[in-house]
């Protein structure tokens, strides 16, 4: 490790409350909301360093450093953002947000729903991709930043990247999209749906109105966590990390209580997921990655739907990941080419499938690290930020 | 289609009663158990033109023609055995064997513990694939049959196919392996014990014991349905019979209930399925497909394995099986040749993922076919059996 990678250090979340009405997607609003944030670096006085990152199912807006409260919670991207990362905050502004509908701050379905004074629960309404960069453009507002050097995110987090891109081309300089999709596969969708079904067939559900009845659907969020997980990693991965090593033995006991070492680490990510996560979220995130389709409304024209885009692009995808494999990645290069738009691609050769986006892997960190190094910006400056 | 191609015609099970206890991999021993069964053709004078079907997960002893009391109900192979098909009933004395376990007429978890008089649940022990052949091979012995001219099968049942070559040299003329592997990978375990996971967990299993509680752990075992059921499809497949197609709309409707064709699909085949199939029978074929494993026994090494094989054998994989893609049957080829096995290997470029072996490809058709026609027997007599 390079001795000048160091952390953000100790980093405390803000939040922001928003009282004019959010009208969503779907037709539906939310009258009031807040989002929670964190800030890594200093806004420079040109205002034009500010780099936002996007987060994935189960992130949130704790992307680097650690909480000064609890010094082993550390950012979900600490790798990559930090003082000489790839992402570097002794150059860039960096704001991580939780989106709308999460369990980590923003408001979410367990939110006292100021209609009722009690959780949103089943009333808590379907937020899409667009719905998030909405939100998070508002929040660009009041932190007075009217045009970001760069919007980043892996996986769902790409697909919030490419929807500014899309949606406000001209507070995008670069969009950066990292094993991400245009769109769900059915595939993806039918592992999202067992996922689902998982949590809403649980007796202890309730219609998503289980913050009333003080339980939680536990059996049914680990399952979906499970499922989810296998897709995170690759075929190979699992291979080598687990393989068939039985768990404390090299005989088979002839039961359904843990045999393989696989079951154990499975079960164990399923039951810690579902001790800190929020259900209805699931559903949630899930739903919104189903829905995001850029193309749909052009007839399933990708190129036509990128058709006002102005950003400058990097993609990157990883040749094990069967959740969102390059194809996905090519088709969105291919749909950009065709709109004569800058970009810089590439595909990793890792070994950790989906999750590879997470990992700090030398030519996937050192084509970032390339990237973002050619983003000009004003320089570094006291701010009042 | 060819007008030569017949069905079987109605067709009635049998059972067999077994009083002699059959003493099981795990230790446990069974001290009686019926197995029901099906035959198709006639055995010759000589005895030697016999092909035992083995089944997978939730197939049964049904595998040609059709039920005498339900017409619809046609053997969930019957595109591959009958007068004039790949596995010529004109031909060859076909059987299809129920194993130990299920819930379709063998003894399983739902069969009434002679100890007890009541249903076995939880106490039915684990059984294993050298636990099937065993028993297949005494109901070989019951029927008078010496010497398989074939034992065949898919997935599951090409494991048995494979174990009927390695526990009984002598009495396999032909191991028909298709669509298999010589042992379950982590990602295959894997998804096992998400469906397990969502059984045990949900509510209504009472630890395997709900015969008495007169209910099913439907939720669960549907959910264990839909999981497997999209991991014997391609995702290619999939996606060209259900894309992002809406159900009954071309607009979101924004909400949870079925939104997407494949949702629909899974939920249908998930409830569908709950509604007929045993759950711990689910449990028992799953835990059944993980221990498989004859090469851990000879330290890894499946030549070792394979050593006192006799058999010829004849593979078949399919470019598009994600399951049990083509490496793994490459890989029970290989360490056939490394004995120098007679053998002949197809891999069909097919689309429609692990299920591809219940379908009437044409290449994966005249491939066995024409394996079949070169096994030689004795002629056609008519004979007692």
């Amino acid at each position: 490790m390079n001795s000048s990678l160091q952390s953000v250090g100790a980093i405390e979340a803000h939040h922001l409350h928003f009282s004019a009405p959010l009208r969503l997607t779907s037709g539906q609003s939310l009258s009031e909301y807040s989002l929670c944030y964190e800030t890594y670096g200093r806004l420079n006085a040109a205002r034009d360093n500010a780099v936002l990152i996007c987060h994935a199912l189960n992130a949130s807006h704790h992307v680097a450093g650690f909480r000064a409260n609890d010094p082993k919670d550390i950012g979900w991207w600490d790798n990559m953002v930090g003082p000489g990362k790839p992402v570097d905050t002794n150059r860039f502004f960096v704001i991580g947000v939780n989106n709308l509908g999460s369990c980590f701050g923003s408001t979410g379905p367990s939110s006292l729903d100021p209609a009722t004074g009690k959780p949103y629960g089943s009333r808590f309404p379907v937020v899409t991709v667009e719905d998030w960069v909405e939100a998070q453009a508002r929040l660009a507002d009041a932190l007075g930043i009217e045009r970001f050097a760069a919007v980043m995110g892996g996986s769902l987090g790409g697909m919030q990247a490419l929807q500014w891109a899309m949606a406000y081309p001209d507070r995008v300089d670069h969009a950066v999209v990292i094993a991400s999709t245009p769109r769900l596969s059915a595939q993806n969708i039918a592992f999202n749906e067992v996922a689902r079904r998982a949590i809403t067939t649980d007796p202890e559900f309730y219609g998503g109105d289980y913050y009333a009845h003080q339980t939680v659907p536990r059996r049914g969020l680990a399952v979906a966590r499970m499922v989810g997980h296998i897709t995170y990693l690759s075929d190979d991965d699992m291979a080598q990390k687990f393989g068939r090593t039985l768990r404390g033995s090299d005989q088979y006991r002839y039961g359904f209580d843990v045999e393989f070492e696989i079951e154990s680490y499975l079960r164990h990510q399923g039951e810690k997921f579902s001790t800190y996560f929020d259900a209805n979220t699931y559903l949630l995130i899930t739903r919104a990655l189903d829905y995001f389709d850029p193309a749909k409304r052009c007839g399933g024209d990708l190129a036509a739907a990128l058709a006002g885009v102005k950003s400058k692009f990097c993609l990157v995808s990883f040749t094990t990941d069967w959740r969102f494999p390059p194809e996905r990645s090519r088709e969105m290069v291919s749909a950009l080419m065709q709109n004569k738009a800058r970009l810089a691609y590439a595909e990793i050769d890792a070994p950790h499938g989906h999750d590879a986006f997470l990992m700090a892997d030398p030519k996937y960190h050192g084509f970032v690290r390339e990237y973002f190094e050619q983003i000009v910006t004003s320089p570094q400056a006291r701010s009042a930020a």
